[in-house]
C-alpha cells in the first residue's frame, strides 16, 4: 500500500525521461505539484522563489519537448532554474539548496549534465547557447540549443551582442523569451518599451502562426512547407509593414507573445517551433511569484524572501542587532545628497539590494536605475561627473567585473570625481562561486588615479562616503560586504577621513596585524585570543589599499619582524601583495603571512563555513599570530 | 601682400567661433580643404586615414551649428575626429599627432576643452553623453549635447545600454549614427541588418520630415508645433506599420537616413534638430575614406596604412626583418586548424590587426567574427568549448578589459579548455593611454583556474599555442605585445612545453633576472652589459606567471641574494608580485627589484621612448642589475 504524498506525479519524475512517459493531459497536475514542491521547500530552505515559481510551466513543457541533456537547456540567470532542478535528479536533495556541501544555487555543470552552462550573472544565456548551438553543427551533433533569458536580463548588453550575432552564423539557436515586465526590480529602458510594444502584433502572429498550423494539422503541409510558409509570411510582413520587429531584424523568427502558464500551449508551440531551421525567438508571457499570491503581488520583496509561513503567508524576518552596511549606506547617501545638490545615486537594477531605493524616495529625480547594465552605470556615472553631478554608483562587486573597462578607461584615465561602492565584497556565502566578490581589491589595485577603500564598521562607512564626497576627490571605491556590521549606534557625525590613512586599532610589540575592511573588526576577537596565549599585538587598521598608508607601513618595517595581513579577498594582488611590495622597495625584510580568500576557491555555502573553508577565521587568524613564538 | 596657401579659409579657423563666422556657401570649401588637409599631413605622419575622411562633412555642420564647446560633442572612438581637432585650435600642431610629447591620437579632455569625453575604446559615447545631457538639465544648464557613432560602434553592448537608458530619464540628447557599413573590418551582425533595411523608410522618414519643414518654412508652423507634428506623424507611423523601428523602439525619434557628404543638408538637418526635446536619432550614411579614392576601395587596408605617396596614392611599405608576432600567431593558427578539425578562430572585429583572417580565408566555416563584441567574444567561445569546439579567442589586452567577468563567469569558473591569445600587450605605443594593455597581468593571475603565459620570442609563441591547444589544457592565455618579434626563422616544430616550467637562459651567480615575454629576449643585451661590467647573471624566461614555477624560484631563493623582475606590465599585482609572493610564503628573504610599467602611466609615444619614460630600457636594466655592487 502506497503512503499518501502530496506529489504523485511528481515522485515518480526521477529524471525528465520520467517526465516524458507521462501524458500531456497529466502536464497540468505535474506543474501544479511543482509549484506547490517549490513553496513548500523555500517555505523553510530560504532561496530564490517568485522567479522559479513564474517558469513552472517552461519547464515542464520544455523537458517535456525536448530530449534533455542531450538538447541542451541554457538558463539566464538561475534564478528562475529551481523547477528545472527538482525534475532533473535533484528532487530529493532539494532541501540542501545554497546550503554548504548542498546543490548549488544556481545551474552548475559540475552538479548535472541537465546543467547546460553556467548560470550566474545575468545576460550571458545567448551567447553561451549560440556557442553551443555553432559547436553542434560544426561537430555534426543533431541536438537542439535553447536559452531562456527574462525580460530583465535583456537590458543587459551581452544579450544584445548575442543576438546581434545569430544573424551571421549557422545556427538553430531557440531564444525563449520569459517576459514577466520585471527583473528583480522594475525592468527599466526602451527595451522593456518595446516588449510591450510587441503585444500590438500579437493578432498578426497569431493569425500568421495559425494558418500555417492549421494548414500542416489538416495534411496540406508537411512541416519544411509550414516552415517556408510562415518563413514568406515574415518576408511579407516585413514588406507590408516596412519596418521588422527587433528581433526579426536580427534576422530571427519571432513567435508570441503566448501565455507561460499555459503548459499545453507551450508544449504545442515549442513542438511546431522544435524543428525549424535558424535563429528563433519565442516570446511568453509570464507572472513573477505565479501561484502564489504575495508573490505576485510584490515580486521584488519575494525575489529572495528567507523563509515564510506557509499557512499564513507571512515572511519571517528575523531583525533586531546591528543593522546591515546596506542601511548604512542607503542612508548615509540621503544625507549627503541633502547636504549637496550635485549628490546623484546610480544603480544597476539593485536599488533594493543595495539600498538605493532609500534615496529614489527622497530624491527620485536624482536616482537612476539602470537596469542590468554595469557597464553603462559606470561609463553613465562618468558622463554624470564630467558634467558637474557627483555620482555615487553602486554596483556587487562580482558584478562590478562586468564594468571593469568602463573604470579604467571612462573614469580612471579622465580623473573624475565619482564614488564607486562596491556592494557584496569578500565572501558572500550561499550564493556561491559566481558571486562571490573574492578579485576586486586585486583587479582595482593596478588601475591608475583611483582611491581604494573599506570601513571597519559602520561609522567608517559613513566617513569615507563623505571622504569620497569632497570636491576634488577623485575617483573613489568603497567596498564592503553583505549584510550586518558591528555596531548599533551607527549615526556617527560625518566627518572627513585623510585619504591614505589608516589607523592604529591597537598597540603591541611582537606582531603587526594588518587588517582591511569589516573583518579587521570582527578579529579583534583573534587579537584578544593571541594575547592572551601570550603575543602582543599591534593592530592596525589600513582603510586604504591605495594609496596605501606608507606611514604605517615605514613604522611596521622599522620594529616587526612578523607581520599577518588579512583581506575579505583573494590573497593574490590584494592588501598582502602591497605591503610585500612596499617592503621590498624600502629594503625592510619582515616575515609576511598573508591570509585572505585562496586560488581557486569555488565553494558556497554560510559565510562562517566558509572562511573556516578558506582557512581564515578566528581560529586560523590565531594560529597565523601565534607563529610568531616559533620565529 | 598674403603668400600662396592651399588652405585659404581653413587657416583661417582658430576655433570653431571663427568657422561660425562663414557664410553657409563657403562651408563646401571649408570641407574640401579639411579633407585635403588631413590627407596631406597623414602621407607623411601616420595614423588613422579612413574614418576622419569618412566624417568631414560632419565634423564641419556641427562645429557650424552648435556652440561648442559649451556644446558638447562626444565621438565614438577618436578615429573618426582628426577633422575636430583641426578645426579646434590644433590644426598648427597637427603634425605632432601620435608623437611623443605631441597631441594625442583620440579626443582627450586633457588637451582641449573641446574634447567632451575621452574616445579610445568603442561605443562608450551614448553612456557618456547621456550622462552629460542629464547632469546638464539637473546642474540647469541649457546646452546640447551630441554623441557621434559610428555603425561598427553599435555593435557593442555598451551601446545598447546606453539606447535602453535613453527612454526613462530626462534628456535632449541627440545621437548621430554615422553609418559606414564598416567599422575597422567590415560591420557584422544583425545590426547592420536592421540598418541596412531602414534605407527602405527613407521615403516615408523624408516625406514625414519634409512636410513639418515645409510648413514651418512658409510660416505656418512655428518650430514647437512642428515638432508636435513630427512626434505625432512618429506615433501615426508606429500605428500605421505596428512596429516601431529599433530606435523609436528605443523612444528616441528618428531621423533620416542623409547623406553625410552634403554639408549644406546636415546643416539644414542639424538647425532643425537642434532644438527639439527629448532623446533623438540622425542616422547618415557615409563613406569612409571619402575623397581618397585608393580608401574608399579598401577601407580596412586605409583604416591606419601608414605613410603614403601623395601623388601615387602608394602605401610606403617598409618590410623585411623578423616578422610581426601577429604573422606568426594566424600562420600557426592555421596550422593547429588543419592538424585538429576541433580548432576554431574568434575575433571582436580584429581579423586584420590579429592576422586572423589568415584562418578565415583557409577555414571560413570556423572563423568568427563577432564585431565589436569583447563580452560575447569570450561568452561565445565558451559555450563553443562547452559544446567541444576548441575556441582561439584573440583580444587585445586592453579591450579584454570588456570581457573580464566573461573570461572569470563563463571560462574559468566552468575550467574549460580555452584559448585567450591577448595581442597589444604591453605598452602599444603611439595609441597611448586608453590602448596600453598594461593591467593584464595584474587583472588575471587572481581568476581561478586559469593558465598565463607570455612568449619570449616567436617559436615560444608557436610553441604555446600547440601546448593551448592539447585536450584538457583547461583555459590558457598567451600575452604577446604588437609588432616585431626577434626571428627571422620562426618556422620551429611544433612541440608542447610544459605548462608551469620556465627556462634558465643563462646562468649566474650574482643576480637572477626573472622575466616574462619578449621583452625578456630584448634584455639579454642589458645583460651583457652589466656582465661587461663584473656582474654575474643568471637569466630566467619565467614562460608562465600561472602557475609560477616555484622550481625555479626556489633555486633562486636558495641561491640568491639579489632578484630583478622585469615584465612588460604594471608593476602592482603583475610577476613581481608573484614573485615577492612566492619568497615570502616559502620564508626566503631576497632583496626583490621590480620592474614594469609603473603606476599612474598614461603617456603615449613610440615605444622605445616610453620605455625609457617608464624606467625600463636597457639602460635602466643594467643599472638595476648593477645595484647588487651596492648590496
Amino acid at each position: 500500500m502506497e503512503k499518501e504524498t502530496k506529489y504523485p506525479l511528481l515522485e515518480t519524475i526521477d529524471s525528465p525521461a520520467d517526465l516524458r512517459k507521462l501524458s500531456e493531459k497529466q502536464l497540468p497536475q505535474v506543474c501544479k505539484e511543482l509549484r506547490n514542491f517549490i513553496i513548500d521547500s523555500l517555505a523553510n530552505n530560504p532561496g530564490h522563489f517568485a522567479s522559479s515559481l513564474g517558469s513552472v510551466e517552461l519547464t515542464v513543457a520544455l523537458h517535456y519537448v525536448f530530449a534533455t541533456p542531450e538538447d541542451k537547456i541554457v538558463w539566464d540567470v538561475g534564478h528562475q532554474a529551481y523547477g528545472h532542478k527538482i525534475l532533473t535528479g535533484r528532487r530529493d536533495r532539494f532541501h540542501t539548496n545554497r546550503k554548504f556541501g548542498g546543490i548549488k544555487p544556481f545551474p552548475s555543470p559540475d552538479e548535472s549534465e541537465y546543467d547546460s552552462f553556467v548560470a550566474g550573472h545575468a545576460s550571458n544565456s545567448i551567447s553561451a547557447a549560440l556557442g553551443l548551438a555553432v559547436s553542434a553543427a560544426l561537430e555534426k551533433r543533431n541536438e537542439h540549443v535553447i536559452a531562456v533569458i527574462g525580460d530583465g536580463s535583456m537590458s543587459g548588453g551581452l544579450a544584445y551582442e548575442g543576438l546581434n550575432n545569430l544573424s551571421n552564423m549557422p545556427n538553430n539557436l531557440l531564444v525563449i523569451l520569459n517576459d514577466n515586465n520585471m527583473s528583480i526590480d522594475k525592468s527599466v529602458g526602451g527595451m522593456s518599451q518595446l516588449l510591450i510594444s510587441m503585444h500590438s502584433s500579437k493578432a498578426y502572429n497569431k493569425v500568421r502562426y495559425g494558418i500555417a498550423k492549421g494548414l500542416k494539422k489538416v495534411g496540406i503541409l508537411n512541416e519544411r512547407r509550414a516552415n517556408a510558409l510562415i518563413r514568406f509570411n515574415n518576408g511579407l510582413k516585413a514588406m507590408l509593414f516596412r519596418q521588422q520587429n527587433f528581433f526579426e531584424g536580427m534576422c530571427a523568427r519571432y513567435f508570441g507573445p503566448i501565455n507561460g502558464h499555459d503548459v499545453l500551449e507551450l508544449v504545442r508551440m515549442l513542438r511546431s517551433i522544435k524543428d525549424m531551421t535558424g535563429p528563433r525567438m519565442l516570446h511568453i508571457h509570464t507572472t513573477k511569484g505565479k501561484g502564489w499570491e504575495p508573490a505576485e503581488k510584490n515580486a521584488t520583496l519575494w525575489h529572495q524572501p528567507g523563509i515564510f509561513d506557509i499557512e499564513t503567508g507571512e515572511r519571517i524576518v528575523t531583525e533586531g542587532g546591528s543593522p546591515r552596511f546596506q542601511d548604512v549606506f542607503g542612508e548615509t547617501l540621503v544625507e549627503l545628497a541633502k547636504a549637496n545638490e550635485h549628490v546623484v545615486g546610480i544603480t544597476p537594477a539593485m536599488p533594493t539590494g543595495c539600498s538605493m531605493n532609500k534615496l529614489a524616495e527622497v530624491f527620485p529625480d536624482r536616482f537612476f536605475d539602470v537596469g542590468i547594465a554595469e557597464g553603462h552605470a559606470v561609463t553613465f556615472s562618468a558622463g554624470l561627473a564630467k558634467g558637474g553631478s557627483l555620482p555615487f554608483c553602486n554596483v556587487y562587486s562580482s558584478f562590478m567585473q562586468r564594468g571593469y573597462d568602463n573604470l579604467i578607461h571612462d573614469v580612471a584615465l579622465q580623473r573624475l570625481d565619482f564614488v564607486l561602492c562596491l556592494d557584496r565584497a569578500g565572501i558572500v556565502g550561499e550564493d556561491g562561486p559566481t558571486h562571490h566578490g573574492a578579485y576586486d581589491l586585486a583587479y582595482l589595485r593596478p588601475i591608475p588615479n583611483l582611491t581604494i577603500s573599506s570601513p571597519y564598521d559602520e561609522c567608517e562607512l559613513r566617513r569615507l562616503m563623505y571622504t569620497a564626497a569632497q570636491p576634488g576627490a577623485g575617483a573613489f571605491v568603497i567596498r564592503y560586504p553583505r549584510g550586518k556590521g558591528s555596531l548599533v549606534d551607527w549615526r556617527c557625525p560625518l566627518e572627513a577621513v585623510e585619504v591614505g590613512k589608516g589607523r592604529c586599532i591597537k598597540k603591541g610589540t611582537d606582531v603587526a596585524f594588518l587588517t582591511i575592511g569589516p573583518i579587521g573588526k570582527v578579529m579583534e576577537a583573534a587579537v584578544a585570543e593571541a594575547e592572551k596565549q601570550g603575543v602582543s599585538v599591534a593592530h592596525y587598521d589600513m582603510r586604504f589599499l591605495k594609496p596605501i598608508d606608507t606611514a604605517i607601513l615605514r613604522e611596521v618595517g622599522e620594529n616587526f619582524k612578523y607581520v599577518v595581513t588579512l583581506e575579505d579577498g583573494t590573497v593574490k594582488g590584494g592588501l598582502g601583495s602591497a605591503v610585500l611590495e612596499y617592503m621590498a622597495a624600502s629594503g625592510y625584510t619582515p616575515k609576511v603571512e598573508i591570509m585572505g580568500i585562496p586560488d581557486e576557491f569555488i565553494e558556497h555555502g554560510a559565510p562562517s563555513e566558509l572562511y573556516r573553508v578558506c582557512r581564515m577565521d578566528k581560529e586560523d587568524v590565531v594560529r597565523a599570530i601565534l607563529k610568531f613564538k616559533d620565529l
